[in-house]
C-alpha cells in the first residue's frame, strides 16, 4: 500500500486535442513535462491520452502553492495560450487536495 | 468558465490492465459504471485508456461520504476481487478534495 500522495495537491487536467498540428504539440508537451519535473514542489505525473484524443494528465505538487507557481509560470502561461489556438476543442481543470492515497500491485 | 466541480471528492484511479479476458473487463467495466452513476452522490466520470494498457478514470462526487460508500458497495467489492485476480497489473487511487476548477472551449 502506497500512501505516496496523501496531502499533495492534485492537478486534474482532461482535454480533447484538435487534429491540428502533431508535431507542435507532441515538441510543446514534452519540453512542458521536463519544465514541470524542475519546478520546486514537483512530485510527479500520470498521464494517459485515448483514440478518441481525449487526455487525462493529472500531476502532484508539494502544495497548493507550488501548483499555483508552475500555473503562472511565464513559459507555462505562454504554452497554454498556444494550447488554446491550436491545440485544443476544450479542457477541464480541477484542483484537489489528496485526503487518501492506496496502490496495489500484483505479487 | 465552469466552477461545476468545486467542493467535489475525485477520485483518480490509475491502472495498468493485464493482455486477459478483455471481454470479461469491458462487460464489467460496462456494468460498474452504470453501477456507479446509479448511486447517490454520483457527479460524474471521466475516464480514458492508452494505447499501452495505461488507463486514468476519475470519478467524481458529492462528498467523501457518497465516495467511500460506492467503495463499499458489495457488487463494486467483488468486482474489485476480480480485477485484482484478472485484470490489472497495478493500480493506484486517490481521494481528493477539489478546491477549484475552471474549463474553456473553442469559441
Amino acid at each position: 500500500m502506497e500512501q505516496g500522495r496523501t496531502g499533495e495537491t492534485a492537478v486534474i487536467f482532461i482535454a480533447e486535442r484538435t487534429a491540428e498540428d502533431d508535431a507542435g504539440y507532441a515538441a510543446a508537451a514534452a519540453a512542458m513535462d521536463a519544465l514541470a519535473a524542475a519546478q520546486p514542489g514537483y512530485r510527479g505525473i500520470d498521464s494517459v491520452r485515448g483514440g478518441d484524443q481525449v487526455g487525462i494528465t493529472v500531476s502532484y505538487w508539494a502544495d497548493e502553492a507550488s501548483a499555483v507557481a508552475w500555473r503562472k509560470h511565464p513559459e507555462h502561461a505562454a504554452i497554454r495560450e498556444a494550447g488554446r489556438e491550436r491545440w485544443y476543442r476544450w479542457y477541464r481543470l480541477h484542483v484537489a487536495q489528496v485526503g487518501r492515497s492506496y496502490g496495489w500491485e500484483r505479487p
